[in-house]
């Protein structure tokens, strides 16, 4: 069993030591190293922007009890998710990472081991992805863990893509694959019940093997950050969201802030067989996890049909799911069966009653 | 009595949208407007960085149960103070902020209303000491409210001032008054206490009149922005740090960070004659409010004798409080009556078991 280290045998300030350490990583960018003139050491970092580009700024948080299970989820893989939720909202602008930050509100039951393996976990996103960390906030909490982080990244300003340029005519695309996410949730809620329920806890052995692919989708997502580059500075898209809270509400999202409406056509939305298999398990639509599920960080993009050609032979990881219409044809699905729908405006809401 | 309205009643995309409206103030500072390109409203915001400056960027948290009381906090007040505690980190470098995100996990006792206390709070902040609120993420708890901030600030890199600067010989000064904030904590603490008891709590009237000054600052600390331009500007000190946890703990970062020693004299610690008064209610140590009690958001800093002279001419809001010494000589507090001994270090922990 993992040692269990309480926080108060070293304090706040002896905590803030040992994640100084753990931050102190290089990554491949050499620049990101150059141009940082003070990390975590005062109070505030202070770093050198690459002349010419602009900067992004995000901001997003994880919850216990909303974003995560600390029954089912590893530190690690939290520190990793968290990074790559946030790096995923700089590839959505087309940008790349630079410096980041983390505020943790803990809660007694976490340890020094446990924050280690957070840091672990944020430490191999940031290194795969270039980012450094550079500053924080460590406090206690009386109930739940929460965990924010913030991050700027860095584009050339004629290369920043906004939710606000589809236009009619743009084929809406997706990068990879959706809906396994929350498949991989489906799987560790059902084991974690099957657990708290089993008379013999001691033997029990979860069953996750099979399930493997959309497990590690939902517990380390890859923001594409890979993707981003290609269709920023390789070809142009017109228009480009991350897809955090389902497909649906991402294209509503879209299509608001351009003025457009969309036809997205149920049987191009990219999901692949184990989903298909863990929603079947549970007799669910597999294309309702890919609409409502969320958590993914693909990317939802719209783009000419030139455009389109070129990404093409670019990659092969896209698909086109529709198009974008004119605002007063709505937002519609389309049916395997040929019918059409409004599609309904839905995905992860926070405040849901 | 204040209305109370569910945020399930607008969902977390309504709430958005009012946060948007919230945030939609101008600063006076009009270059923060023309080179910010996209607020709150895609996946990261996105701005030009002024040409030649280098980019500051810090985060602070604040917890409910930990950093602050609902019972008597209001939302505006939180608001304010968390934006100031960051800002004083600004000040600290040096700098001025410029941009700012804010992330929120709300329990479901947080009503429409007072989000939109709070960011009536972070606004006024905002634009008295002008910055920008450009993105944020707004999310669920189940228990207690935990708010973050992350806000980046500009400098030109020949003024940045870190902790490290310290030389023996150095003065060592502090801007305003120290130990007020909690000293009007404990009054606060008090009526809440007095009002809990209170057999009928209807008619119960807080006794607040007297303590207003030590109340607003804890309620309400103004950053010293002020004081940070004219220090790094117009004179050169050669280290400085922000009093966030009480000026015995930040003594001893600095002088940890600066490789020094120091010697503080107890009689020239600024108090004020409220703080005093309210020590001697609770046969406390004023002093030791002073050392010990934090959030004041004061800067602490050290100076050459040459730059006192011209900096004394500038300001009279500043007290020369010891000397930086050789690290040899640690770090001590020479009492009234010319005893020294150690500078405890102290100052809120948040892991202290």
């Amino acid at each position: 069993m993992q040692k269990h280290t309480a926080i108060s045998t070293i304090g706040e300030f002896g905590l803030i030591e040992r994640i100084k350490e753990l931050v102190n990583f290089r990554v491949d960018d050499a620049s990101l190293h150059d141009n940082l003139i003070m990390g975590i050491a005062d109070d505030a970092a202070v770093y050198r922007p690459t002349p010419g580009k602009v900067q992004l700024f995000t901001t997003d948080a994880f919850v216990e009890g909303i974003h995560f299970d600390l029954t089912f989820t590893a530190l690690k893989h939290l520190g990793w998710k968290l990074m790559a939720a946030n790096f995923s909202d700089i590839a959505a602008m087309g940008g790349i990472p630079r410096y980041a930050t983390i505020t943790l509100a803990l809660p007694r039951k976490i340890s020094i081991e446990m924050i280690e393996e957070f840091y672990n976990g944020a430490s191999f996103a940031c290194k795969k992805y270039s980012c450094l960390l550079v500053g924080g906030d460590t406090t206690s909490s009386l109930a739940n863990m929460v965990i924010s982080v913030a991050v700027t990244g860095e584009i050339d300003e004629q290369h920043v893509v906004y939710r606000t340029g589809a236009k009619p005519g743009d084929y809406i695309c997706v990068t990879g694959h959706l809906g396994s996410s929350v498949a991989g949730l489906k799987i560790l809620q059902r084991e974690k019940k099957l657990f708290t329920d089993s008379p013999n806890q001691d033997k029990f052995r979860p069953n996750l093997e099979p399930y493997k692919a959309a497990i590690e989708k939902h517990l380390m997502p890859e923001p594409r950050l890979d993707l981003s580059r290609i269709l920023t500075q390789q070809i142009k898209v017109n228009a480009m969201i991350d897809i955090s809270d389902g497909l649906a509400s991402e294209v509503h999202h879209l299509c608001k802030n351009s003025q457009v409406g969309a036809a997205v056509y149920e049987h191009n939305i990219p999901v692949e067989s184990i989903t298909q298999r863990i929603a079947e398990e549970f007799s669910q639509n597999p294309i309702d996890y890919a609409l409502y599920g969320g958590e993914e960080y693909e990317l939802l993009f719209t783009l000419g049909d030139d455009e389109y050609e070129k990404l093409e032979k670019l990659t092969n990881d896209v698909s086109i799911i529709g198009r974008i219409t004119d605002k007063s044809n709505g937002i519609e699905l389309i049916r395997e069966n040929g019918e059409s729908e409004p599609l309904r405006f839905g995905g992860w809401d926070h405040f849901k009653s």
